[in-house]
């Protein structure tokens, strides 16, 4: 553990709900996204789980996941006490599973720190995430206030929601902590270019920092329905009933764009999210010609004249490309999916496809 | 077998020791193009030996193979009789292959027809390929000429050698037999195009029709070589040691060339070597977006605006092709191959390549 990020009473929550079919066919209904090793050796959820022990002993990491892709969890992480695997019976966005996650620390510990991040996110290096982790947990220590990190942004992205940042509200050795102006829904390219072009807009990336009181006075005043739902599940109540009459909201739209007491922490070193197979390149080096490639151990790419090419495969096989640019070529066991990196937001629409003609594909 | 093609002494000769690299992840080392079934159904030296079957008995089919092969050809083809395989020790193209089997049929009847034609083409309808092999044996059935059936041009082929005929000789039953005025080497293509614009220019597609003393005559005056060292092999002789000094030159050269008694039979039904993954359209139709797919038993093809694209695989995969036009894409049990459909040819390229560095893939 790093000693200058070992908080005595610090959490880390790890969101491990999405479904991942952006993936597909690599993801699969039984293998979302956090399960695949997508930056390479383990699965992402490993690799996240790894990056909080350094931070926090296994007995203080949480993972919130589907009930049915708990069994999963288990196996990725055998390190894990069964009773930080939170079930949800269902998908309902983030704000009920923080919630979920809040009122379960809080039986623990209830002014205990958190740190909540996604299962499936790449961010490096790790020493820079340790130093605004404790950048926050000095601000948000005292109860006072809801910490989202924000990412600076590389590209004019159309896929995030943004913050405007305001004024510097302080800073904790050299990690600024910043007034939140507004939160914005995911803009057109054009609005995105412009925030990027006038500074002091940051990607909202779903990385938060709080006290467990503080989040959940936060949601008993802006979410109450989940708090009324889920405290006390376990002793009396059926969590399957208590989910099912919860809606299924972001806790960005639940809380964070309602509370008065939000403030960003600004990253500007390497994050992704690695949402689609077109933004392997932001997760694994190009080779001599441009291309990008993860393959099998004794699998091999064969190149005449192709560039920027994303390749992804999972057994020995060799992949020849002739003649073709910025093409995406996935091969696993049964399937094969062929799109140009552009089009890779459209692999759901062939997984739609799928679920009516062929849901065995799935 | 068919009423007025079946020739009392007729034999078909099928040659089929193609190597067939250009299919290339679909035809290997193992198995060439000739036992394929590129063009559904069955493989192709299976559908070519069906074809003879309606004109001959299979005692008087022989087909010429890679000694390394021949056990394949007895797989592929179970009635054939063994002692009509005839096994060349290594490939020396037509001329050689077209001796051996010439006078493996003079032993049996020196005057017989022969019709030769490649393993591994589609030509159709039967009955109108069965009426231009009666024509030739008509034509040729008095010994004094050679017959080379002449493909009318759809396009103007660069891959092809072209005849240019001259003058009608003679028509039997409507099919008519023209003198041939002189081969052409393969050309460019604003030269294949004025042949198509002057007319009168067939595709020399390897076909031919001869009596075995006719071809033999012809061998002895313009390749003696090939006789002189295929003569009674097997009574004294040894084929390997007859093989390894023979030069390897197609019989078009050796021979058509040079010979004066060679008349071209047109046909202007369906014909394609299937040269390569692009011919895929001339043997399959197109679906309703105009791709055209080969595909497993239980294999899917799901398109998300793709036009134009081949697909060929083996298993019961699903495969997804999103916003690509005119792209080839294949997959085999350890190879997947990516390539624009105008790139066919670069195939070859790969295979170098691995001859190089992964023979495990030829």
């Amino acid at each position: 553990m790093n000693e200058y990020t070992s908080q005595p009473d610090l959490y880390a929550v790890i969101m491990a709900g999405g479904s991942g079919t952006r993936f597909w066919p690599a993801s699969r209904a039984s293998r979302p996204k956090q399960f695949m090793p997508i930056a390479g050796g383990s699965a992402m959820i490993t690799q996240t789980v790894a990056r909080m022990e350094e931070m926090v002993p296994i007995e203080r990491v949480l993972v919130v996941t589907a009930a049915h892709q708990a069994e999963q969890v288990r196996e990725a992480l055998p390190g894990i006490p069964d009773e930080n695997i939170l079930r949800e019976p269902e998908s309902r966005n983030t704000a009920p599973c923080i919630a979920l996650a809040a009122l379960e620390i809080a039986r623990r510990s209830e002014q205990a720190m958190q740190i909540v991040v996604p299962a499936d996110q790449v961010i490096e290096p790790p020493d820079s995430f340790y130093a605004t982790v404790k950048a926050a947990c000095t601000e948000a220590g005292d109860g006072d206030c809801l910490i989202t990190l924000g990412i600076k942004p590389t590209f004019p992205a159309t896929g995030y929601g943004y913050i405007q940042a305001g004024e510097t509200l302080r800073t904790h050795d050299g990690t600024p902590v910043l007034a939140v102006d507004r939160f914005v829904e995911k803009p057109d390219e054009e609005t995105a270019r412009g925030f990027i072009e006038s500074g002091g807009y940051f990607w909202n990336a779903g990385i938060f920092a709080w006290r467990t009181d503080a989040i959940l006075a936060a949601l008993n005043q802006h979410f109450p329905e989940a708090i009324a739902a889920l405290d006390n599940v376990g002793t009396g109540k059926d969590l399957d009933a208590a989910y099912a009459g919860l809606s299924s909201v972001p806790i960005d739209i639940a809380v964070m764009e309602q509370a008065d007491n939000v403030r960003v922490i600004p990253i500007d070193y390497r994050w992704s999210d690695v949402g689609a197979w077109d933004a392997l390149p932001e997760v694994h080096p190009p080779d001599a010609d441009g291309n990008y490639a993860v393959l099998g151990q004794d699998g091999l790419l064969i190149n005449e004249d192709s560039k920027g090419c994303i390749t992804w495969t999972e057994d020995d096989s060799v992949v020849a490309l002739i003649g073709v640019e910025d093409m995406i070529v996935v091969r696993t066991e049964n399937a094969l999916l062929v799109c140009p990196r552009d089009r890779a937001q459209d692999v759901k629409k062939i997984v739609e496809q799928l679920k009516q003609k062929a849901p065995r594909f799935l």
